[in-house]
This record gives structure tokens, C-alpha cells and sequence, in this order.
């Protein structure tokens, strides 16, 4: 089965609902870019894929940058003076400051405020912060939650600890009968954020699973990594083997209602540029491709000038640009499982495209071959237009010349990409192109 | 005499008239791929350019593709049971499916409709049918008659043949100064349709006639031939020739009200599709220019891959995208003198850029020369704006670094060719610039 | 100090009423292409500027023209048969067309209105006329003052000389860290008319004062000097020397409301053809960049095909695009001393990026360095959006690898250039980058 089969024979709806399922199950717990949040979700990822977790010691260098000590919370609460809960980490772990250094103080109000953060423009949401290179602590809470706490003293509570310990990152590498590779790399490192974070572990791992299955071409590796210390760590211990990645994409943001938005890599014009822009344009769906910016995801750190690799990041609606980014908005209802099998077909259909792109050689490059004789041309002729797979056939013969790839005979003719490859799959059974440099 | 001169000497309206004559003269024949109908074409084009034609024997392989047998018909006809003709051959040649084999036999209403084509959208038009290379017979009907067509028992008569034979072409060389060739081709395939065939003959024919009477740089090679297996065939037999070809035009439906249509060679940019779109832009009529795709007239086998030769399709409406396209409505109102005249006129612009599109080298290349002191130049300055002549003097003064064609200069500066010409004129024999590489 | 520097601590409004005295003052002289009245006005640039004053004698060969006889007016004047002036060159220079030849002659009316040129449009306004080059003579006026000259006998005086002596231009070179050369030019020439003429160079003047100050990169040489014949006259006394100018710019028509307009160089992609319409469009203020064509000032001759030097023109309204233009109307109230220094302001902006256009390479090419430990980032992560200052030091690193200078990265970036050189700053104070081929 390849990978055409597999997106005609999968169940769309079916595809959603076990990639909600998985996002239902990793959200109440707390991530962060180490400790158990991040191996208690590797784990459950591991019920679906046989994934490799790597376990890198605090400490370790890492290009510019040092692996943090490992940092866990048990629990965190604010107390006020009657000791009352007014604001509990069991009701969020949103509401601590993610990285926060153990504290247990009385404090005032005033001396609180300094590390609480809160949304006025909307009352009712936490935002979610983080402090991982700075030792400090802090709360969270909804801005309606910061107006109802009373000039009171108050107990502060935070059970963590920031020992030396390890990053845990996952890692699944599916081979293909060829060795060059296709990256597939999503964040681990939110708390309580189904958007960003969860909607690309799900698709990820799904996509992993399903292709699993498959007679593939590439090979594919699939990280599951916290971001910017996890893309540099995996950079750092793999250099020697970066340049087998030939095409890649970042996965975030891909289980709300927004268009489609595709971050091209700093290349600009690679090949994966091409293609997801190919398939989103003939997608029937409202889309938006952007450039490069250094500001973003881990595509950051590939495509950093040093590795410079053909690598985007695939999106609905991008960071920052919905309001519940990074806020307790951001939270089951956010996600639904048709967004998550919509953006799941496309991402198939993506693959597709990179598993066949190749080029063909027409073996009748002087005059068209006679299409008729062979069962391929209607036989009576004059009629105004002409059908698209014919037309589809005429394309390919015409640019069959070594110089085209089937991509490059979709973008020129304007024609469905899978309508192009049926048509050099027709046109090759025939005897009238052959595939070059099969691989 | 060279083209400009002709171009302004000659009457539009005369021209357009003319050609209008020869349309009507060829409408009534029952042309198709081989057979005497083609034959009897070529010959009354004979009556106005010297034509050679080539005989090619049934079976000759031409690429891909055989020289098929040669079909003749003298005449056709439905009969009812009462012995009345309710379709008639010689009312309209459209109303055989061109290619049917021979038949005589009766047959009820139900067989027959299996062999009937009409357009329902269009009840009073017949429409064009072909079945040239699987053997079969039918009858192109108007719906209003198909309509009225009673159950019955009918007698089916087509009086053809299709034996071996000759497809029969025409070729008309005009020799030039150098032997570089523009390529001018059209087909002859077509029975009574105006604008799809007899339009493209008919201005080939003229233009061919009047370049015959002048002093050419190139060569021209003018090509009246059945589509497809025409082109294939000549270029089959004309495969070491063919680099000879520097710019060529496939005319096709010339003679209807439509705007200018222009679709690009293959190669997109080459110098014909440049001269062409700068013309036409300069006409102030209303045109566009279209990409190149493998579905039209011959431009399929002369931009073929291994061939890939700079030849454009010239057309006013473009097949299939006029209602009448291939039906019994492409008559003789459909085309008109006017039309074909201004067709004419613009392909003799086109004609015009390509004789003199040369690259010319300043003699004065570091600032501007004197041009006041040579009679070039207003004498009284201060006046704001400037002349159109002498911009173009200037223009073509910067850009004469041998690196620019006239062509070039006219893009560039957005001034008309003619014009740019003229100032390369003026500046050449006040010494200030010199041609390069002379033809 | 350096050029930022310099434009920070500039008050606008003190150096716009600067120029604009200067212009007062440079107001009523008759200028010519040569003759007293452009020395008179380069004496008035010296109290500015230690201005080099060339005098070419007459008949010099410069390329194909030869330096003209020296033309110097005293007075001029049409009687009526009464002795009342009518026209009086005391009241406007503009009377008379520039470089008349002497004459004193009673005539008709009608004999002397051969030689009388008015504007029937704009009634009220002398035109600005003239004659290098054909020795002719005749007299401007307003359109009213032509409808009231009556049937009568007229002496025509006109007391002026023509005869061999010099061509006067000044240069003034400002020696900077290395030789190459940024070109200033204006044009000298003109009688009284403000922004066609003056304000060039008024604003270049400025430039040249304020600029002699600082420590600069490059050289600078500002040219004054007749338009046409004296860019030609420099050019061709100083052509082994051109090849020392990487970016120029001529300055004309800079004073008046209009929104900019950047002519492009010849080349069309000139690095100052990118700096100008960088610059422009972070400006805030309308602007439109037009390509380059050989009509127009000086640029004419720096970018003849023989130079092509990548010089454009800096202007506000473009010439011939204003109704005033080379007429009275030009006068002290069309130019403002705002106008004069908002252009001179841009200027600046557009030799500071010229000066510290450098390109730099990262310490850390393979993944992102650590901007926290190192002050130059938030620690609080989490929050939606970065700010600019962050983003310009993203992007600075990203497009550090040798291939990029501070403008490639401002364009591609969309981020003002000053904001990216600021972060390039930094980012070499923090030893994260270095800068290549310091020069």
C-alpha cells in the first residue's frame, strides 16, 4: 500500500477522533521542556508508535547553549489569610509560572503582585509564561481572578524542584528504501495548551502510525522534542547526519477552525515550498503561505544559517495571531476532530507529493506519440474541450523531457497533482515515458 | 520595397476582400485529413502563390504515427420509408462524420440514433465530427431535425471511400537574404468551417502573395497542412531542416470579431512571443497573451519536446471558446473582411519587427553626442516635455551597447517599435550609431 | 560623529531655513551655462564650502561636444514708439532667451513677434527659454503682456556677449577612510528659478557642509555645474577617474510639496537604487520610484552606456510634471523651507545606509546562540509577539553568513534599516557576529 491508497482507504472521521482522543489524554498533565510531564506524554505516545526516548544529562553543551537542570512541581497554591485557596494548581498548571523555583513565604498583597500576570484585555483567561533561563517564580491567574484578591496577607506555595536530572526528547525514524530522510518535528513543552503543543503531537504520532504501514521511499523521522533546547540538542548530537534531511516540517497549530498557513523555509523556493504550496492551493481551502522569519517555531533552528535546511512549518491559524494563543482559551474546545483530520489528509497529501515527484522521459519527445491506438484518446474528434485527464497526458508527454518533475508539470499546467501522476502512471504502463533515476 | 513600405502602402479594405473571395470560393469543399477535397483546395491557392505540393503514400510511418488511408466521399444521405432525403450531404458536408466508411443499409430509428450527433443547446447548428482513426460512420444533425426525425424505418447511404492513397500538403519557400526561416502554418483539414481553418488559409495565402514581391532578410516557409498528422508528417520528413526555423506562427481562426489572442511558444519567452506581445500591445486592440499548454493546433508538434521550436498560435477567439467553434454557425457571416484585414495588418507589424529586430552599437558611447549640431534636435530649449522622435533617438542612443535589440529598446522605453526603428534609422545615417551582425 | 549621529542632532527647521536664504540669496542672478552669472553664484557656495572653482576655456573638446564661447548679459529691453519698456530684463531675468545673441533693431509688431514666446495656459507667467546652441535671440513674456502689445514700431535691445572664454563649475571632494566615491550633483544653470536649480543646490550645499565634519567611510564629491555640457565637460576631464564612484546621486526639484521621486540608475538594481527606495518606503511619506530612461538631468551622461554608472536622481516632483516648471511660477513662494529640509533629512538616512552597509557573519551559524544569558532577551517567554528590537537580532543572526548585507536584511526583513543596524551592533558588542571586509 502506498500512500495514495492509505489516504483514500482512511476514514477521515475516524483519523479525528482518535487524534482528539490522544490530545483528551495528554492535557490535564504539566509539560515543560524537562522532567516528568514531558516522559509521562512520551509514554503515552508510545501506545502508538515505538517511539526512542533519549534522555540528555543537565549540563550537557549543546552549540551555544547549556541543558537546563530538570525541573518538576508536585504542587502550587496561594493562600489568603483565612487559608483559603484563591488560586490552586490543581485547578490549572496554567496558574504557575512554568520553571519556577520552590518558594513557601508569607507575603502581602503588594510584595504578591509583583509575580502574578494576568490578561486584562480578556478577564476571564490565564496566560500561560514561562522563566527557563532565569530562576524565578511566579502565578498566573485570570485578570477577574487579580480584582477579587483583597489587600490580605498571603501564603505562596510552590512544590518544585530544578535539580541537574535530564531532557527527554522521542524519536521515531521509519525507514524507506532509501536513506534520505523526512523530518517531521513537533513541540512537547506546553502544560494545559491544545493548540499549540498537543493538535501537532497528535497529528504527528498519527501520521507516524499510519505510515507506518506503508512501502515508502523516504525514510521519516519523527521528533518529539521541547522547543528551541530540544531542536538545538538533536542538532547538536546529530550533525554529522543533518544533511540526509531533504525535505522537513514543523507541526503546530493544526486542530483549530483557521485557514491553512504554510511558513516557507528560509530557502524560500525549496522543494517542500513548492509542494505544500502545490497541494494547498488545489486544496479547495482557504490558505496563506508567509516567508521565513526567525521568529516562530523550531524551523528557527534548522533553517539557522548553519544548516539552512529545506524546512517549514506547517499551520492553521499561526502563533500569536489568534487571541487564546497561549492562554487557557486554549483548551479542548478549541481543537475539534475535523480540523484535525482535515489538516491530517493535507499532510498526506503532502507526503504524496514528495513520494512521487519524479521526473520522466517521454521516449516520443519529437511530435506527440498517438494516444489513440493505445486506448488513451477519445476516438471521435472535434468536439470543443477537451477531458483533464487527456489534457493531463498531453502535459506530462510535453514536458517529459528530464528537465520537469511532476510537480513542476502540476504548477505549469495548473492541473491536481494526483491527476498529473495518474497520468504518467497511465503514460508509463503504456511505454510512452519512463521514470528517471528511480529511487 | 520591404515591409514598412508595404504595410503603408497597401489598402486594407482591398485586402480584407480579397481574402474574403478566397474564403468564399473554398467554403463549399468537403476538405478533410487526405482526399480530394484538400487537393482542390491547394490547387485554388495555386491561383495565387506558387505552391508545391507534396504527396505522402498511405502507410508512410511518420514518427509515432502512419500516413492513414485516403478518404474521399461523393455523396450521403438519411431516406425515410416514403423515399424522402431527411438528412442531405449536399445541404451541408457538416452532416457526414468526416472519415465514416461506406454504408448502405436500412435501419430502424433506434439503430440509427447510435450513429447521430447533434447539439442540444445550439438546436439549429450542425455540429463537426471526426473519426479518423477508428472506422465507423455517422451523421452530424441539427436537434430541431433529430427532433422531428418520426419512428421509421430509414435508408442509410454514405457514398465514401477509404483506400490506400496520398495525404496531400502544400509548401510555399520564399527565399530571403539569409537562410534562417520564419515558419507560417495553417491547416486545410476543415470542410465548411470560416473562421477555424479557412481564415488561417486565407491570410497565410495573402501574406505569402505580398512578401512574395519584396526584399526579405529571412526566409519564409509557409505550410498549408492537415492538423496533426500534417505537421507530424512534415516534420518527419523535414527533421534535419528544422533548426533552420528561428521564429514561427501557427494562424488559426483570424477572421472573427474577437480581441487578439497569442499563445506563447513553449519556450515562453522567446523572441517571437516578445515581438508578438509588443505588438499587440501597441495596436491598441484589444488582446491577450496566454501560456503555452499541449492542447491547440500544430504548435503541439512544432513546441514537442524534442523539437521545442519558438512557435506561437495567432488567433483572434481561440478554439473552443467561441459557441460556433465546430459547428455549422462558423460560416461565412461569421468571418468578415474587416477582421481578416486587421488581422493582416497586424501580422505584417509582427513580420516588420522580425526583419529588422537588430542590435546596434553607439559611436558615441560615453554621454550623449551632440545631436542639436546634426539636425537632430529641437534648437530652442527650456520647453517642458519632449518629442516622442526624439526620446526615441535618446533611448536608442543609451541602450546601443550591443547588448539590446530594438525590440529591447521598445520594451524598455515603452515607445513603439516603429518609432524606436525610425530614430535607428536617423541616428545610422547621421553616423551616430552602426548596425551589428548585418543579415 | 557619524551620519546617525548627525541626523539625530540636526534641528530641521534651523537647517531648512539655512537653504532657503541660500536660495533667497542665489535668486536674482541671471546663471548660464557659463558666463558671470555662475561664477557669481559659486563665489556666494564658498562662504559655505572650501568649493574648487574650474574655469574650462572655450572650444575645448569634451567627447562630442566642444566647450561653448561665454556668454554674460548686461541689460535687455523692448521699447515701444513712446521709449516705455514694455519688457524689462530688471524686472525678470527670465525676459530673455538664455545665451540671445546681442541685438539692437527697430522692428514691427509683427516682425518681432517671431521672436517672442509666451504660455496661452498660464497667462500670467514668463516662460524660461533657451538657445545654446543656435544663435538666435528672442525675448519671454507673459501671455497678458503679449495680448497688450499694440500695432507700433519697437526698439529691441538686448546688450549681451558672446564671445570665447571659460566654463565655470565647482568641485568640492570630501576625503574619506577609503577612495571610492559617492557622486553629489545639481545644476548651476538655470536663471531665476527655485526648484529647478536652486534647491539642488541648496540641499547639496548642506550636505556638503554638514557633512565635512564627520568621520566618514567613503569620499565624497560634489559637483555644481551647468547641466549637459557640464556634466560632460567633468566627465571627460576626469574619466580615468570614474571608475572610484560606487553610488551617486543627482539632486534637482527638491523643494517643493510634492511627494518623492526616485529615478532609477541605468542599472536599475544599483545598490542605491535599493538604498533610495528602502529608505523612501520606511519614510512614511508618499513616494514612487520610476525607472530609469534617458531623458532628464545630469544622470543622462553618468549613465550613458559608455559609464553607466550607478547614479540615480533624487527629486520631489519630477520635472515636466509640475505646471510651474521653467516658468516664473518657479519662484521663492513654490519651494518652503520645510520641503527643503525634510528632503535634506532623507538624504541623510540615505548616506547613513550607504556608510554602514556592511555584511557580517555570525559566531554561531548552527542554531540560534543564546541571547538571554547574554541581556539581549526577555526572560518572561510565553508572551504572544516579540518586540522589533528582539526580531531585528533574530533576524540579523539568521542572515549573517557572509551573503547578506544590513540592507539585504532590512528589505528582507521589512524592519527599518537603522533598527537592524542598531541590533547589528549589539550583536558585535555582544561578539556574536563580526563584521566582514571592514572598510
Amino acid at each position: 500500500m502506498n500512500l495514495y491508497d492509505l489516504r483514500d482507504s482512511i476514514d477521515n472521521n475516524d483519523v479525528g477522533k482518535e487524534m482528539y482522543g490522544l490530545i483528551e489524554e495528554l492535557y490535564p498533565i504539566c509539560r515543560s521542556i524537562t522532567g516528568n510531564g514531558a516522559r509521562q506524554s512520551l509514554d503515552i505516545l508510545k501506545k502508538h508508535i515505538p517511539l526512542t526516548i533519549q534522555e540528555i544529562p543537565t549540563g550537557t553543551q549543546v552549540f551555544d547553549w547549556t541543558v537546563p537542570k530538570e525541573w518538576n512541581i508536585k504542587d502550587a497554591c496561594i493562600k489568603n489569610s483565612k487559608g483559603d485557596k484563591v488560586i490552586d494548581f490543581q485547578d490549572s498548571n496554567l496558574h504557575v509560572v512554568n520553571y519556577s523555583v520552590p518558594i513557601r513565604k508569607e507575603m502581602t498583597l503588594a510584595e504578591l503582585k509583583d509575580h502574578l500576570h494576568t490578561i486584562p484585555e480578556y478577564p476571564d483567561w490565564i496566560p500561560y509564561r514561562t522563566s527557563y533561563y532565569k530562576e524565578t517564580w511566579g502565578f498566573c491567574l485570570s485578570h477577574n481572578q487579580f480584582l477579587k484578591l483583597e489587600d490580605d496577607d498571603y501564603e505562596v506555595l510552590i512544590d518544585s524542584s530544578l535539580k541537574d536530572g535530564h531532557l527527554a526528547y522521542g524519536e521515531y525514524y521509519l525507514s524507506g528504501r532509501n536513506g534520505d530522510e523526512i523530518l517531521i518535528s513537533c513541540h512537547i513543552c506546553h502544560p494545559s495548551l491544545s493548540n499549540d503543543n498537543l493538535s501537532g503531537i497528535a497529528v504527528s504520532t498519527f501520521l507516524a502510525k499510519y505510515l507506518s504501514s506503508l512501502s515508502l521511499k523516504f525514510s521519516y523521522r519523527f521528533l518529539f522534542i521541547p522547543g528551541t533546547i530540544g531542536s538545538i540538542t538533536w542538532l547538536s548530537l546529530n550533525e554529522s547526519n543533518v544533511s540526509k534531511i531533504k525535505h522537513g516540517l514543523v507541526l503546530a497549530c493544526v486542530g483549530d477552525s483557521g485557514r491553512y498557513t504554510y511558513k516557507k523555509s528560509r530557502l524560500g523556493n525549496a522543494e517542500i515550498d513548492r509542494i505544500v504550496m502545490n497541494i494547498l492551493k488545489h486544496s479547495g481551502e482557504e490558505n496563506k503561505a508567509i516567508d521565513f522569519s526567525p521568529y516562530g517555531y523550531d524551523e528557527r533552528q534548522y533553517c539557522s544559517p548553519g544548516f539552512n535546511l529545506p524546512v517549514g512549518c506547517f499551520m492553521r491559524t499561526p502563533y500569536g495571531e489568534y487571541p487564546e494563543y497561549h492562554t487557557s482559551a486554549d483548551n479542548l474546545d478549541f481543537v475539534q476532530p475535523g480540523y484535525l483530520a482535515a489538516s491530517f489528509s493535507i499532510l498526506l497529501s503532502i507526503l504524496s507529493v514528495i513520494e512521487s515527484n519524479d521526473r520522466y522521459l517521454s521516449l516520443n519527445s519529437k511530435c506527440e506519440p498517438q494516444l489513440g491506438r493505445r486506448g488513451l484518446y477519445d476516438h471521435l474528434g472535434g468536439k470543443a474541450g477537451s477531458k483533464a485527464r487527456q489534457l493531463a497526458m498531453l502535459w506530462v508527454l510535453n514536458l517529459s523531457d528530464g528537465n520537469h518533475t511532476l510537480l513542476d508539470i502540476s504548477d505549469r499546467s495548473g492541473l491536481d497533482f494526483s491527476l498529473i501522476k495518474n497520468a504518467a502512471d497511465s503514460l508509463t504502463d503504456s511505454g510512452l515515458i519512463t521514470v528517471m533515476d528511480k529511487r
